[in-house]
């Protein structure tokens, strides 16, 4: 079958799965009936626990869903810790449905995959090893990636039933009130695993830092926590922001982000009380640089700033430029430390952030949203997710979710990598469908989607930005680069893109060798 | 049928309702499965309505289930507003679940039941003119009294389902981000209505106060919201906190007041770190001066304190004597205010204060207890409910679940109120079992439990306890007071008081006149 963004989705195993191809990023107005969990009451237990082992032989069964946060980011020790002892336990056929997969895991699935103990992956994304083990056919099942908006709906609505969810915090009390915000390895926001705590069957806390009852501000509750299990570390502070703030001193990020800057303040948005999503990478912190020096020129603040939060947005917060921080995850250790600081910096779940199905996540309240992309093509959709080799290297985060929810949504990317273009005919990899994406920004200029022609309008006459069509910028690209020979794939799919309302918006094949 | 502590319940309404008498306060482990609402999602919808007819036409059915907090006290406003617009819209066999009933609400109340659009009730309690209505019949269906932790367990489990909450907030943005903390009719936490915004499949806010969008620190958030309803005023912040904190002159209060503190200060709990709670009354306020003084004279601070918090909790909480406070409710305008500016105000909902089925509530972190009673009998059964005429004059607020928790659970009674005793052979009706009490304090002296022998051990050789046994005390109010002449009810059963695990601990008949 093929969905409505025209990509071919294999038959046998979408009605095996009883999955729906993408038609249309209008979610509309459904009714949803919600799960919930069964609740194992512990009236006078003590939940703090010193073997993880005995914790696991307790709770999780072969089949059972295990579940991760990857707010640790490369920090994180609790994953490999907790998989360490599954593996060494034997145990089988699990599915495993983290928040996200980082780096520092990738070996410990993969040895969980080759011993048959994880057999099923839904994540936001997977990088490096792993996802080059997964396109190659490592794992036999399709992983299913999902947006965390769509992982917060998944959850709520039952889709992702997690059985035991394995939650590491740096801070915790002997009944499990926990938070990102204090302890050694602070990394701020606990959003995304705020879903895992409320929905979870088990939550069992893993930390190093049990402090005195009661420990407030409490982001996970004692109500929904079964075990406290001590540690000794949780995870390496200094590895927690490593990388995604370094300020880019590359000159082509920074005329793609002046020109950003160019396109926000020029759009109808920009005015007083506007809202805006920039995430991480080198080029959307320099829009965070010049887009401050334009608010304090034009006396303009914004009522909040949204998403993966970094310490050049919570500086904007401290200045007054920006009155709210809405803040589902921490980027680096001065936007985990603002937190606690901060009351103007609120924490919130994922549910809250970007899930399609609740009564409004903030993502529909952004005026701008600022994405990044592996590829995009003519029709801007764009691929966040498979390399211009076809191998999974990405993820898609908050991709969809801001780009549905933002009232203008730009992608920032170069025209091309190396020797691969960015801008290209057709993406290996359809994530975000180009019918919510806006403006494409590019070192060269500019690409307008033909549906906003009051950005066309409102763009035609700003100095500096040099407005092409998207085919234009492509043929650029390939002009540069050449047109490169096509990917070659076996029939097998790999893994499944869910758009964020759990359709099917595009498959992923093996890639060959 | 005849249940545990001895109490004679209606068969015939037992069965038809699937009810189960009360057995013993030991919860145990079950395993519970909660319920989830049904949502329906409100994407790209300005939830702004001007119209609460329009609201309550398009969501409200005959024979749903209608919620409201109490969080305004005598100073509400927002529901009598609601239910004039349902009784005048001709509504049937609504349910009424609010978290309580107070005076104000009380001719609406009796009008709606009288015009047949209210046939059901469950609350924590009722006073005044409705609890004198309920008792002469005025009712077709049993009156279902629930603690606050039970009323949360209720809703989780789906004993309480709620089809449409209408929650007066003195704060929102236009998206349904609210709280307690800020406005003109200012109530701090939030906390009992946080159960009706997380489960009811409708909520509607109802505010006076709609500020910028996003409004934080969010107690009731956006994802939960599916109408915010402008009004003129939600309440009286005047008579938010009214009556409940007065201090008290009455040489008998303060007595018992200075016993109360004799008993925790020579307990095995009062200790670096203990905990406890107060609740509102004269007694009550009075003991938390006592207890200071000893504190900082000891050089012993708290943990924490919980509850329904007044500002002399507040007050010790700003120097230091208390490290945290965990907030379910404010009793007064000085706690309430505080919330917004001590971030170690903690507010609490009512699954996390007191629900018997999570994995574990803060009551069950509690030292010691300060509770007040209607009555007390030779068994240490407790009454809240029902003056010593029978008729309903009181609530179980979290009464069960605070005696439950604490490790030391204290009532405190004068012997005699007028000319009735308080101490009683029997009380008229049980709300708490005397198995959750521990001792009884009054201005002749007090009784321990006799399954406390530690605690008498403790408390034999202090000065100024005058120990007596429970008998002793009834004996010398009715030498007081003399013995009345039995009450006479009919055989019809006007409400049932559930004990917090959903059992029924006592049935209370209607008064004959």
């Amino acid at each position: 079958m093929e969905n409505k963004v025209k990509r071919e989705l294999p038959d046998d195993l979408m009605n095996k799965m009883g999955l729906k191809p993408f038609e249309t990023t209008e979610i509309g107005h459904p009714e949803v009936k919600r799960v919930a969990p069964t609740v194992r009451v512990t009236i006078g237990q003590n939940k703090v626990v010193a073997s993880l082992d005995e914790v696991i032989k307790n709770n999780l069964k072969d089949g059972m869903t295990i579940s991760f946060h990857h707010h640790f980011r490369s920090g994180d020790y609790i994953f490999n810790m907790v998989m360490d002892k599954i593996i060494a336990m034997g145990y089988k056929d699990l599915t495993l449905a983290p928040s996200s997969l980082t780096g520092v895991m990738n070996d410990k699935v993969i040895e969980a995959i080759k011993k048959g103990v994880i057999t099923n992956i839904t994540s936001s994304g997977m990088r490096g090893s792993l996802g080059d083990f997964v396109s190659h056919g490592g794992l036999k099942k399709p992983v299913i990636f999902r947006s965390h908006g769509n992982r917060a709906r998944s959850i709520e609505e039952g889709e992702i039933k997690i059985d035991v969810a394995f939650l590491g915090v740096p801070v915790s009390d002997p009944a499990g009130n926990a938070n990102g915000q204090d302890g050694d390895a602070v990394f701020g926001s606990l959003g995304y695993a705020l879903m895992d705590a409320q929905y979870a069957n088990k939550v069992v806390l893993l930390t190093d830092n049990i402090v005195d009852y009661p420990n407030t501000p409490a982001s996970i509750k004692q109500d929904q926590v079964d075990y406290v299990v001590k540690v000794d570390k949780v995870g390496d502070p200094d590895k927690i922001g490593s990388g995604a703030t370094r300020f880019t001193k590359d000159p082509k990020d920074l005329k793609i982000a002046q020109m950003v800057n160019q396109v926000i303040v020029n759009s109808p948005y920009y005015k007083q009380g506007f809202s805006f999503q920039t995430g991480s990478g080198g080029a959307a912190l320099a829009v965070t640089r010049y887009l401050r020096q334009s608010m304090i020129k034009d006396g303009i603040t914004a009522s909040f700033a949204l998403g993966g939060i970094t310490k050049p947005t919570t500086d904007l917060l401290e200045e007054g430029l920006v009155r709210k921080v809405m803040d589902v995850q921490d980027f680096d250790k001065g936007a985990a430390q603002s937190m606690a600081n901060n009351k103007n910096q609120q924490e919130i779940d994922a549910s809250w952030y970007a899930d399609p199905h609740n009564k409004g996540a903030v993502v529909n309240n952004l005026d701008v949203s600022i994405l990044s992309a592996l590829q995009i093509d003519t029709d801007f959709n764009v691929n966040v997710m498979t390399g211009s080799d076809g191998v999974i290297r990405g993820a898609v985060g908050g991709h969809q979710d801001a780009a549905a929810g933002a009232k203008m949504t730009i992608i920032t990317a170069p025209l091309v990598r190396g020797r691969n273009a960015t801008v290209v005919p057709s993406v290996e990899t359809i994530v975000t469908p180009g019918s919510s994406i806006d403006v494409l920004v590019t070192e060269r200029g500019i690409a307008i989607n033909p549906a906003r022609k009051d950005l066309i309008d409102a763009f035609k006459n700003v100095p500096g930005l040099n407005i092409l069509d998207i085919h234009d910028l492509q043929k650029m690209a390939e002009k540069q680069v050449g047109v490169p020979k096509p990917l070659e794939y076996t029939d097998r799919t790999v893994a499944l893109v869910e758009y964020r309302d759990g359709t099917i918006i595009d498959a992923i094949k093996e890639v060959k060798d």
